[in-house]
């Protein structure tokens, strides 16, 4: 490998903050959601990605209006999490870079992106 | 269809069980876990599978023993879930009749069984 | 336990078809899919259930209409897979006892349910 | 938001690379797998993955002979998909910048890494 293609480590923590972030999504997506039960779902999401590797912190905030907005449609009194109900932050430490990720709603779209890169 | 081949309420009930156990499982497996954050894992698990229609109580118990033995043989603090460190017992009850089911370890796999058929 | 309590074989035969309809839908649910890609989902969400004990034959739909619907109104070219998505057909044999279940759309929802049971 | 602190493409590349990973490893991981379902299965995990924004190829090997030696192990012709049955490369193209990742087996863990950058 040529040397300019080597991975710095700043980005070696960008790629390890889109391992968390792909890993939350699929990992919860689909799981049964109600008003009620938002809070644990919330916090085992943070405690169970914490757990990876670099990852210093992630706050896992379910929008909770958007959830009882959707139920009060439904003859249901659950669903199904998805991206729409969520807004996480998730920061990676790697090596001393310190990368800062959000996900949260743009045009009707979870947008998954990088919101700062700090390298040391 | 003939008369004979149409589901019994206990029958129904039995399916509905399954439903909770197939989800429950197959959401969850690969959920990173640690000794620390097996608690609201568990909680979790309980509560979303609890929004599921005709679903009394859910159980779940880490076999933390389990799960510190594993990790002790590994470089790793944390690991994924799988079968071998869970516990689970379901109750359901559709229409009257309440099904009873568990999830085990037997000679070295997880087990899902009915325990019990009470057709009221 | 008094043997009232007993679960019959075609009571087994019903918890274990939907154990399968669990799995299915909650392993593969949130899986991103497009009208190009809906076949190999399809044939492998068919292929890894019918690994499980007892699962005789596994049909999925992909409803092509609905997605392709979907993604009209849509700016992106892909979505996660979801019930409304799909037409599910699982077959079960569990000691001679026959059990068919469907997962078809009614009233907006996806619904899994007992088509038949036949008990030799 | 300081300057220095801007995430550049290579570093974004990165992060799409990422999601990915944790995307295809988390929405598959438990699936039920054996020798005659692993093709198809490799095949949906490709072609679903590669529907997600910037993601140019997705290549998944299923490592039988592993799959074989576990199975020879046991009582079920069937098991879990987990990382330790696969090979996976995943390239992404986001503004110019490709990224080639892969999940490989080292010291018994899979273990997932950037491999290049090519920052154009």
């Amino acid at each position: 490998m040529s040397p300019d293609t080597t991975p710095t480590d700043a980005q070696a923590a960008c790629f390890e903050a889109g391992i968390k972030f792909g890993t939350l999504y699929h990992q919860f997506a689909g799981t049964p959601i109600s008003p009620d039960s938002a809070a644990s779902l919330a916090t085992a999401m943070e405690e169970s990605i914490e757990n990876q590797p670099h990852c210093t912190a992630v706050t896992v905030d379910v929008r909770l209006e958007e959830l009882e907005a959707e139920l009060a449609d439904s003859t249901a009194d659950y669903t199904e999490l998805t991206g729409r109900f969520l807004e996480v932050e998730i920061v990676v430490d790697y090596e001393g870079c310190e990368v800062v990720t959000r996900m949260e709603m743009e045009d009707g779209y979870p947008l998954m992106r990088l919101e700062s890169v700090r390298d040391d």
